[in-house]
């Protein structure tokens, strides 16, 4: 007899297009070249020492299981980094996770069954599209435009695709993949809609602390009026350079939320232990200094970019406004096949650039292939040079295309 | 308007019976009286410290994602581990999680949809069912019974309740909540079940290493035949007493399986990095003297289980095999309200004992109601004042019902 058949979404589940490519990244090194990584995440900012020293103050007989809902530390380490944004939350509301990943699919699963719909605006952070797999949940996608500096489409746009198996709005606020952040007024308009059409606001806002130009965050927990339907998404990976910690948390002001997203983790028992000292560690003792260092040199970053790419012919983006990315337009026939192309046949004094295709981070078919999103997570000097290489491969792509 | 519903699974999944009691323990605490933990599967082994050694050797400048299936080193500690035991695995068949409770999630999603159903044999596993309601599977169980030590039903038991939505058999072999190991002969019928019906054979094997009097455990890789079925869901939790690492994994040689847990992973990015250093360290250097003097930790503490409770008019249960765990008939009108009692009104010398109603491991209403599960994972000294106390409290309770 054949093997059993595996579910559907193990068949249909996606395969990241972040790291899709990274098989023809190991062959382009194998060969001697140097590869830029502008595809992915991964910041290049050390991880404080304060949290390693607490973790090694706090080292144990037993490594034994957590509380499922965090350690009392860091959730209220986490209270206190919000309290000095003026923002009142409570331990209660305060869920600590395996990474933001986890943060992600608690919520879905809280506010949606199989079946159940999140509206969402493309381009959007891809793994979203891994976890509704996973859990039922169908993303119906609102496009935004590179032109408006992917800014927010008229309410008319959201409030069509919203039926009755419509359970919720998700955002990604500075934004993964734009850069993009929201302002107070995008924000009232999703806070209008979600209360008129009774749906939850699920808000990634793991990016809060990196906006540019003075710009402030002004975070959903802000939304008055809002405190039954906002689950906020958030982790250390980004804030404290500390992506393998696998940290992450829940704020949600809404008690039966709450309950139930803290049931779902008593079946996983809990997150990392000991990390969660270095956490909290953190969390209590890196102030604004820290973050501003750490936003001022994004944004440092960000102007590289902008200064080796405005101009250059058939690019367009506006300029990002926090987070660590970029979704650019530039002249390809598909940007998939360029990226691929870039590892596998380009390279420019042995050096070659690898990004990530933006079409990975559309849900409709057909938009994104003249983009990609870019990560500006090196230092400038790496930024200027990777850069230079992109724009080489861009004028010695075979399938070229300036619209 | 009202506040939005939280989804059905939300509201629907279960809170877990190990931990639901333990505001009552803490009040009792508060009183000033001491507690025994026999309630959650929560060793009092040292942590190996190769495992804080292995790790402080890496600290990296910046705590980075890994590979979303596992580092290349721990894929190869694991390998090299089975080879040990005579097992043949290899790296492609090895996925790093994160804890075995992840392994157990990915593992029910691979082979089902939302409506999917999974045999399995209660009293069982209890956060099996917080998965299930996560995953929208419907668990059926089969009955097994304390007369038989928990063993297998007969063939005809399991197979009517096979049907065209059954997609799997989920065993947790040595047992918890019962510490029953499966005979060879037991997991050959298992094996012909599978294959005659078409089905996965999932394997939670995480207790493999404690097995008493001299039983070997046969791993479902070791079953002829049946090398595209079987996915069995393992941890560092209890093999190397680690349970706050959160690190477990799967092994499954079904290509197409693996193919789409290991996109799971991808959209959850990977598991806690820095950790599994260590867990690699373990696995390639704690060998079989290890595993022999962990095992005969708790055959002694089995021992005093069933010194202290064989006998007591009313208690009933055969010798535990393996794992660390017993399930018993005792002498009460309502586990769940005896467990209540014995640390809301009881104490004897200022002393109690909490256990985990069996209630809770059953999924058919009105099963495990005169049944507790105890873990055995408290020092011989102690499990002995803690059993002695707990024959008090069955001697003292008002429901008290000798059937």
């Amino acid at each position: 007899m054949a093997s059993p058949a595996v579910s559907s979404r193990a068949r249909l589940i996606q395969a990241s297009p972040i790291r899709k490519l990274t098989p023809l990244a190991d062959a382009a090194k194998k060969r001697g070249i140097e590869v830029f990584h502008l595809n992915i995440g991964q910041p290049d900012i050390p991880t404080p020492s304060d949290y390693w020293d607490a973790m090694s103050r706090r080292t144990p007989q037993v490594l034994a299981y957590g509380p499922s809902v965090g350690i009392p530390e860091l959730r209220q380490g986490i209270c206190s980094y919000y309290r000095r944004a003026g923002i009142d939350v409570q331990p209660a509301n305060v869920m600590v996770t395996s990474g933001g990943s986890e943060a992600v699919i608690f919520a879905m699963m809280a506010v949606c069954d199989d079946g159940g719909e999140v509206v969402c605006f493309e381009p959007f952070y891809t793994n979203y599209n891994g976890f509704a797999t996973m859990a039922g949940v169908k993303l119906v996608p609102v496009s935004s435009r590179v032109e408006d500096g992917f800014h927010l489409p008229p309410d008319e746009a959201i409030e069509k695709v919203i039926n009755d198996r419509t359970r919720a709005i998700l955002i990604c606020n500075p934004n993964n993949p734009t850069g993009t952040v929201l302002t107070a007024g995008e924000l009232d308009r999703l806070a209008g809609i979600c209360t008129r059409r009774n749906l939850f606001l699920l808000a990634d806002e793991v990016y809060r602390d990196f906006t540019f130009d003075g710009r402030v965050h002004k975070s959903t927990l802000e939304l008055a009026g809002m405190e039954d339907r906002v689950i906020v998404m958030d982790s250390i990976s980004k804030r404290f350079s500390s992506c393998g910690a696998r940290l992450g948390n829940i704020v949600c002001r809404n008690a039966e939320a709450m309950d139930g997203m803290g049931r779902f983790g008593q079946a996983r028992l809990c997150p990392p232990t000991l990390a969660q000292y270095g956490a909290a560690y953190m969390y209590e003792n890196l102030h604004e200094e820290y973050f501003a260092d750490v936003a001022r040199t994004y944004q440092n970053r960000r102007d590289v970019l902008v200064s080796e790419l405005e101009g250059v012919e058939g690019v367009f983006f506006l300029k990002p406004e926090g987070a660590f990315y970029a979704t650019i337009r530039i002249p390809v026939d598909d940007s998939d096949r360029f990226a691929a192309w870039m590892l596998d046949e380009f390279s420019f004094d042995r050096m070659t650039t690898m990004v990530a295709p933006a079409a990975g981070f559309y849900a409709t078919p057909g938009l994104g292939t003249d983009e990609i999103r870019i990560a500006y997570v090196l230092k400038e000097d790496n930024m200027r040079t990777a850069l230079a290489v992109l724009r080489e491969g861009l004028k010695a792509y075979p399938g070229r295309k300036v619209r």
